[in-house]
This record gives C-alpha cells, structure tokens and sequence, in this order.
C-alpha cells in the first residue's frame, strides 16, 4: 500500500473501528454508576457524538508501536473520559446553552449535578488509569489536568481583555493541545517506547492540537451555526479573542480596533454587527494567517513521525492533520 | 503520665503541634500556583480557619504508629486540600452565602473559578500524593474521593424528599466519615502498618466521622447563627432532613409531620417557624436520640484503639471522641 492510498477518514478509523468501538463500550461500560445522574449525563455526553479523536490517536500511537494490550482500550475510554469531564465544568463555567448542537449538560441537570458529575468523570478516569498500576500514566495524566484546569482559569482572568497572540498560543496548548499530545504519549507509554519515541509522538500529538485548536477557533468565526451545532462567533460573544481577531486587532485602524474591542466588551453584535467584524478580518487577511499558522502546526506534526518505518498506521498519522485542517466543523 | 491527664483540647493540639504547623506551612506552599485566582482562593479558605481535624487524625495516626517521615507532613496538606475541594465545589452546589461564618468563596469569586479553583485542589492533592510513589495510598484517596462526591450527588437528589435513618446514615459516612476514616488510614499506611491495624485506625475514623457529623447536624438546628457562624438550621432551609428530623417525621402526628414536611418543601420557615420545629424535636426526645447516636460512635472509636499499647497519643485518640460530642460549633 503506497501512502497515497489513505485518502479519506473512513480508512484511517477502519484502521481502529474495532478498537474505537471497544472504547465506545468500555466508556459507557465505566460511567455506568449506582448514581443515577451520574450515568444519565455520561450518556448524554457519550450519546453527543464527538469526534473520539483523543482515543483515535492513543489507538494509532498503541497500533505504530505494535501494542495490542487491553489497556489501550482502557485509557482510550480514559482520554476521553477526561475530555468529557472537562466539557462539562466548561460548560458550567461558559454557562453556555448548546453544545454540539443539542442542550448543554447545565441546562438540563443544573449547575450542582454538573459540577459533581464532572468530579465524578475525573475520579472514574483516575480509577481507570490507577488500576493499570503504572507510575507514568498517573504523571502524564495528573500534570495534563492541572494543567487544562489552569488554562481555563488563565482563560477567565482574561476574558474580556487584550491578549497578544503569545497568550493565546499558551492558552489553546493548555487547553486543547495538551491531551492531544498526553494521548499520543500514552500510546507510546503503553508500547513501552523510548523516552525519544515518546517525546516525539507528543510532538506530534501538540502541533496536532495546536492545528485543531486554531482551526476551531476559525471555524467559530466564520462557519454558519447550522453547521457547528453552537451560535456562530460564540467565541467573541463571550469576550474571548482568538488568533484571527488578535492579528487584526494589531494591525486595523484606531476605528476597527474600536469595533472589535466594542464586541469583546459587550459580549454581544448589538453595537457592531458580525459582519463587520468578518469585513475587518479579511481585509487584514487575518483568517487566512491564521489556516497559515493552522497548517504550519499540522506540517510540523507530520514531521514529528516522519522517521517512522512505513505502515498503514503511518500513513494516518501523516493523514490526520491534513484532515483536521480541511474539516469544516 | 495517666489517662486522666489529658483533659483538654490544648493537651491533645500540643502533642503535634509543630507536625500541624508544618502540614499548614505545606498547605499554603503547595496552593502558592502561577493562576493568581487559586492561590487566593486557597488563601481565602486557609486563612478561613477549619478545625483542622482530619489532618489531626492523619498526624496521631502515625504518631502512634512511632512514624517520622515527612510524608506525614505532605499527606497531613493532602487530606486538608481534598476538604477544601469539596467545601468549594459543596459551596456551588449548596449556593451557600456563608461559611464558618465568612461569604463564601462562590459569592466572592462566583461559580466559574470556583468550580475550577476546586478542580485545581483536587489535582494538587493527587499530584502531592502520587509524588510519594505509593499506589496503595492512592487507592485510599481515589476510591475515597469517588464515594464522597457520589454521596454529594446522592444528597442532591434526596433533597426535599423524606429518607430514612439508614439513607442518612450512608450520606453521613460518604460526606464527611470517609475522610475522617481515610486520614486515619493513611496515617497507618505511612507507618507501614499490618492490614488489620489500618483496618482498627480507619473503623475508628469512620465511626468518630459519623459522631461528628450527628453533632453537626444536631447543632445546626439548635446552636445560634452567632455561634455556627453560619445561618441556623441551615440544612432544613436547603431541605435536608437530619437524623433528630427524621426521627421525629417518624413519630410525630400527622399535623408534625406535616409542619416538618412543609419547612423540607418550602425551604424556608415562613410557614412553618423554626420553633415549633425545635418543640415537635424536643417532644419526642429526636435531640436526645441523635446525641445519644453521637455517644455510641464516640465510644465504638474509643473500642477500636483500646488495644494500642498506653501513650500519651493513645490517651489522646481516647479523649478526641469526647469532644467531639461536647463542642457547641
């Protein structure tokens, strides 16, 4: 098989069906408690249908190093087990309405279940990881929490506010690339690899997330709600400016600076309309600097794996960030 | 020195008094984080004063036990930290105004950074614990943490309904004896007890955990809001029905069970005042029987130790149970 005949998405998660499906069972299998709110919102939550892409690449990692041990199944559902965890006190903490198109989790149970039922998503996976009795895991996934967890709260201090395109790099790698590169990190920690391997599959699993994460934040500015399953630009209803809007807000007029400031007060397009907003972008060419960053991200992830022997396994890790930038929601 | 001569708190807080001024110094170095909002939050809550009792179970545990080692120090900060956690996350749930008679941290820094700030102590506290490489000390703190925050979203759902002595008597063990028994565990674990010790420390700690949390909910409905430091019969205003409460709903005519009924419904006391509760309570002797509950853990804990070889830290496990019951706040 030459690397050009992986071309689409269906034959890199063939690749993993079963194992992405046994995750599937292990994560219902696992949120299944004696408290019953606890159960109805993991469903919920599982029922929503994300993109599973956390387990995907601690399963491609696991399957590039010839692992076939039953723990990748386990910290599959654990990975995202802990993604849901966090999805549901942010959802708390954006107090948003829809996620992915339906209610949020807050909306339907309240904010004390919410709370608690993420407290219990963190115990259960912890439980999880715990059990395969392996030091290293707990590190890799302890310092990733603390380390999301400090990247919302980074994020509330600056709603609202100015932040240069530093900040904003450092926010998303808190809080998106960091379990993309922990779950790379885990398969290769299953497979018993190197300590070189492993960095360099966390390489990959970081300017993967980078790329996903810039890419969402593009999407959010300009995709239609219809499409993203959440209010279009919810990004800037909530104070929050993301790369695209920082590049024009260094580079507009005092006006144009004025407009985007004005929507990032008041939190709302009352005052400036989101097609101004999108007008000012793209004549700074803001958007298309930041797919730039996005797709330099996804390069340098390829690269990270590029040494690899060839495989079919190999050949979707080189597919996927091209995926991720070419996705439109 | 004789049983008798321990008689007093000081007595008792004197013993480890530097190990406790050293788990509060951990304490305050370990929440010291880059994200100002955790460390002042933290700040907050220490400086808010607790009674510092399950650190103080953790320190004679292994006091006992003749065990030395600073990781007496580091898991005394854990078991605090944990607490702390929960009251966080509790405060969002309870949408509590008060605590130990200051706003609580929900009302100063609102839900968003509270939920956070408490996600944040929770991972600190594992992070602190997975540094002493022992997995048998995180099976203690995991499991633990789990069963109380089930027995938060247990408590939830029984709001407002009536349960039954045995459902409070499960939320108790899960809410507050867990912890109590788990400090008193762990301490043995450091030591490097035999099974059956662990098992003799961690009965004390549970049934000294339930003596404390029937006195607690005994004060609540007689003790003044001055003294509690927090609104009196709080817990009948949040519809939670204690055990002197159940114990009467079980005896009470209809019109008293209908008047308990109706504060449980209401949450409040504008139909119902809070003494005709205290009456119906004092007719049927409810106080007297959760006081008398509280005895006998007391001295179900006292039994549990009574094998320990004489000390001045035996003697001091004997007398915490006693003041326990005895304490007005």
């Amino acid at each position: 098989m030459k690397l050009s005949t992986i071309t689409n998405a269906k034959q890199v998660f063939d690749l993993v069906r079963d194992d992405l499906a046994a995750v599937e069972r292990e994560f219902a299998r696992q949120s299944d408690s004696d408290i019953r709110v606890v159960t109805e919102i993991a469903e919920y939550l599982l029922a929503g249908g994300g993109k599973r892409i956390r387990p995907l690449l601690l399963l491609l990692a696991a399957r590039a190093l010839n692992f076939q041990g039953e723990s990748r199944i386990r910290m599959g559902a654990v990975v995202e087990m802990l993604h849901t965890a966090t999805l549901v006190h942010d959802d708390i903490i954006d107090t948003a309405d829809t996620r992915r198109g339906r209610p949020s989790a807050n909306t339907t149970w309240g904010n004390s279940k919410c709370v608690l039922a993420g407290d219990w998503l963190y115990m259960q996976s912890f439980q999880i990881a715990l059990d395969e009795r392996n030091f290293h895991l707990l590190d890799l996934l302890i310092s990733l929490t603390q380390q999301m967890v400090e990247g919302e709260l980074l994020q509330i201090q600056k709603l609202g506010h100015l932040i240069n395109e530093q900040e904003y790099l450092d926010l998303i790698d808190r809080k998106t690339a960091s379990l993309f590169r922990v779950s790379m990190q885990l398969g290769a920690a299953l497979a018993g690899s190197d300590e070189n391997v492993e960095r360099l599959f966390g390489e990959y699993g970081h300017n993967l997330g980078m790329a996903f994460q810039v890419i969402d934040d593009v999407l959010d500015l300009t995709a239609e709600e219809s499409v993203l399953g959440k209010p279009a630009a919810s990004d800037l209803r909530e104070g929050k400016a993301t790369l695209a809007v920082i590049h024009a807000l260094e580079r507009g007029t005092g006006e144009e600076r004025e407009a985007i400031r004005t929507v990032l007060a008041d939190r709302s397009f009352v005052r400036v309309p989101h097609k101004d907003i999108l007008t000012i972008l793209r004549r700074y060419g803001s958007l298309e600097y930041a797919m730039d960053m996005a797709r330099a991200y996804a390069e340098a992830a390829r690269q990270s794996v590029r040494e690899l022997p060839d495989s079919d396994t190999k050949r979707a890790l080189m597919w996927v960030p091209g995926f991720v930038i070419d996705r439109d929601r």
